[in-house]
């Protein structure tokens, strides 16, 4: 879905510790990423098979070290992003291993690891890359307010919240659509999405006054290349602390139509429970107050999440209520697939 | 205005081929800045006295060379932040020079100075410090979403478009609350002003996810010291580029009221003529939108830059005319006076 070929055809994943549970960042490359993987590295698990652990995704060969992998794998990918930037001693010993065999190593961490001396002489002994996902090209720009006049149709999965499957809606959204012989492409702008599809910007690490421009940037060429784009939100326009990355992603895109992704039974931001989440239609007022004036746009499907109902007619229920609250289509694309929003956002 | 002390107590001023027009932080600085002035370098004007060119500000001493500068300064200041960040070979000369000579030296320049081994050198030698006031610290926070609480007012200047008097404001309402007799800081949020306070954090440069959270800290650090504090907002909530800094001001801050700076005679975003500027009443909207779920806050006073404006009358017209539009009292600073938003804010 992409130019992957950046990043490599094969890759191997290091998972110590992580897996099955964590793994962010591996689940969705493997889900939606068209690599082809050589291997999982994870201690505990190996001589395993992934697919006893994650079904639905393909079915890997866990191997107990990275030495173990067979050699013809292009890169590594590190499968988490610990919210406390802290590799173990056996993970770093692998990236080091990863590195010095001609690994290329993809990283979503905060911290740089080519700061580190350590891997930045494994990398440069052995001429591998070490592609740092969650920063941003050295090269940023000012964005001119030019995404409107691009010659494809752009669509932005914007949210009430964080982690409620704006990343994933993009990917459906994309295949789904793909799937009708309509050519289009998918514009990443956060770690994993990055991985899957070979290129984008992390927004939430950009600086603030670039953070517009290098969204415009993207679907300039995003758009030169494909009819529709559906460009991966972040956050929400009424997060606490994030919506810095939202109003850059509306402003920067300048998108056609919006698909409001929600998570059905979310009560508060997640992480900021003191926060009771606002209603839907505060959401789509301020979504309105912040485009009409410059980029006019209007929501034109709805993505929610129902993960927590575990009744399938009652999760139908919230869908239809969602989508009469937003007037607009909408679907679980996971649940119920994305099919219900492709005649929204073409 | 603050913890001057951390620039020292004297400064030069480098403004070579910038004096007078040029040079914006030097004006800035001169304004509003708690500092002696010990001279002004600029071979195009030496001999000379600045008052004769920059009236209602301190007169200070213009000298040919760095090296004529009393030796007893502190720090000098880069007058200019030039778009293209590049420095003459003079300019760099004397910056080295006043390094080597032991001062520090402010820069509000887009590429760090002590990136460059030339002046890296020359401060590690002589132990002088590089402040590099457009870069944010290395030291970053996510916003909890606290500053509401704080022990303390908090009034955020927010505005229209860029470059209408945002800092200006900031300044000139916390000299006139002061001068009730009222504890009031200026909480700075781009270089000019962090070089007239001392503190704050330059918030266009500072990485998206983290801008919320740098304005909550030094909100929460403000209202520790004062009973009033004047936040410097940044951009505008519509601007094509630059949102993203005005949301993370509001959500950072939670302000218990905005000062909405506009610039009485632009029709269109300052710099991105294409987009007309949004009327009034539709900057009202967005600003309520984005506060209301979460923060709810309200415009409590109006600054007009009149500077377009010749006559006083008009200019006492456009200001009551602004003032009925926002619904609350309004002034122009420089031309009138802050006292009219003193009651309002406090």
């Amino acid at each position: 879905m992409g130019d992957t070929g950046r990043f490599g055809e094969r890759l191997a994943v290091l998972a110590h510790d992580w897996f099955p549970e964590e793994g962010k960042m591996m689940k969705g490359v493997m889900r939606y990423g068209d690599y082809a993987f050589t291997g999982i590295v994870d201690h505990r698990h190996a001589g395993e098979s992934s697919a006893d652990y994650l079904p639905g995704l393909p079915d890997v060969p866990i191997f107990a070290r990275v030495e173990d992998v067979p050699r013809e794998t292009d890169s590594l990918l590190i499968a988490e992003r610990p919210d406390d930037g802290i590799l173990t001693p056996l993970q770093r010993a692998e990236i080091e291993a990863a590195l010095a065999g001609g690994w290329d190593v993809l990283s979503g961490l905060h911290r740089r690891l080519s700061d580190d001396p350590q891997f930045a002489t494994a990398a440069a002994e052995s001429d591998a890359t070490i592609h740092e996902l969650r920063h941003p090209p050295d090269e940023v720009t000012i964005a001119e307010g030019t995404a409107g006049a691009v010659d494809a149709r752009v669509v932005l999965t914007a949210g009430t919240d964080c982690r409620q499957g704006k990343m994933t809606t993009t990917m459906e959204l994309v295949a789904a659509v793909r799937e009708r012989g309509i050519d289009a492409g998918a514009l990443a702008t956060g770690q994993t999405g990055i991985a899957i599809t070979g290129s984008g910007v992390c927004i939430d690490r950009t600086p603030a006054d670039f953070t517009a421009g290098a969204v415009e940037r993207l679907v300039h060429e995003a758009a030169d290349e494909h009819d529709l784009v559906v460009v991966e939100g972040q956050a929400s326009i009424l997060h606490p602390a994030y919506a810095a990355d939202t109003i850059a992603l509306l402003h920067g895109a300048m998108p056609d139509g919006l698909v409001l992704c929600h998570h059905a039974t979310r009560t508060a931001f997640r992480g900021w429970e003191r926060f009771e989440l606002p209603s839907i239609e505060q959401f789509l007022a301020a979504y309105r107050a912040v485009t009409d004036p410059i980029c006019p746009t209007t929501v034109v499907g709805g993505s929610l999440n129902t993960i927590g109902i575990e009744d399938d007619e009652a999760a139908r229920d919230a869908v239809e209520a969602f989508s009469r609250e937003i007037d607009a289509p909408a679907t679980d694309v996971i649940r119920f697939g994305a099919g219900a929003l492709v005649e929204a956002i073409v």
